[in-house]
């Protein structure tokens, strides 16, 4: 197809299309004539997770292309592929040397390690969830903290859940761009159908609905 | 105590917390000389507030002014409160015109109906949820929305935990407080946990660990 076709059916402006060319984040196109190239069914699959990773997960292109390049490196394990893009969406958060980060970051240690998950020292959702845990203290809302383990069992289950989602994709590219939706979609869909509940609980709770 | 003290205790900056006594937010101090005011425990869990809604909850000044204006109106109940905290925090999104979003609007009314939630219809977080469901869709990701039930089985039993920890805390002030503070920061604590078991998950999954 020609690069209007490959607009038409991603709704991404050709200028941008081309965008992404320059900055090598999608393979030139077959030259069939000296200013006319063809594009198949890679590039428009390659496309929608360039979309789906920009819009979607709000990445740079310099992040959006480094996931692209885990994808593409043929020694790359799937695991380390997601991985990849796992950090590719999840804000780096820089320890802080207080007495309050240090007391968290054990918790989390303590959270992660009673769970039996197995997860990198260095991988950013932890210097995450401490600093979370910081805040709630600063904040004087360390009392909501019981809910933490309610929070914590809720992830595992909808981990398991999403990860044999996303296996049951085809290719690695396919199970990539699931998995970063997922991720990035995934903490939305959570929040709003939380607040939907939460609304119901008040009625419950406090109006005796 | 005098501004002074009032800044040490929370870690907001003096012309901070005149900015807010100028906007309103802040009621204004006992004038104990012709320069000089005293502010009371109350002032401090106020000054508190502001600052879970402005810094956790991102909420601009003149939208925790209008949460503010909830908690001090005497006929206002605690569910009404809540339900004012929650729709500042929440995204505002307009509904399109198109068949996906009429699709998916009924989806969500499908879902909330099912569970016998108590939602108003002018709830913000049915749009907001809406428009994520139409945006997998766009993505060719909608064999994801099977996890939806998934997601909603986990905010149900979250929101009802979380209720009841926010009904344990003393006076509609400190009630709407940990509300605002677990709803905006529950969310970063949820998408947190849920890499580090997605990252357990992968590993299992996909490296058989």
């Amino acid at each position: 197809m020609r690069i209007g076709e490959l607009s038409k059916r991603t709704g991404v402006p050709v200028p941008t299309i081309k965008y992404y060319l320059r900055e090598g984040l999608l393979p030139a196109g077959e030259l069939t004539s000296h200013n006319q190239a063809q594009y198949t069914e890679e590039h428009l699959r390659r496309l929608r997770l360039i979309r789906a990773m920009t819009e979607a997960g709000k990445l740079s292109v310099a992040a959006a292309r480094e996931v692209l390049q885990a994808v593409d490196a043929p020694e790359t394990t799937l695991h380390e592929a997601l991985g990849t893009a796992q950090r590719a969406v999840t804000p780096q958060v820089a320890p802080a040397a207080t007495a309050h980060w240090v007391q968290a970051e054990r918790q989390v240690e303590e959270l992660v390690a009673r769970r039996g998950w197995q997860v990198m020292p260095d991988s950013p959702a932890r210097p995450a969830l401490v600093q979370l845990l910081v805040t709630y203290r600063e904040l004087g809302q360390e009392d909501l903290l019981v809910l933490l383990e309610d929070y914590a069992d809720a992830a595992g289950r909808l981990a398991t859940a999403e990860l044999a989602a996303v296996a049951r994709r085809e290719g690695v590219e396919g199970k990539v761009e699931s998995a970063v939706v997922g991720t990035v979609l995934g903490d939305a869909i959570i929040a709003a159908l939380r607040r939907l509940a939460q609304e119901d609980a008040s009625h419950r709770i406090f109006e005796g609905g």
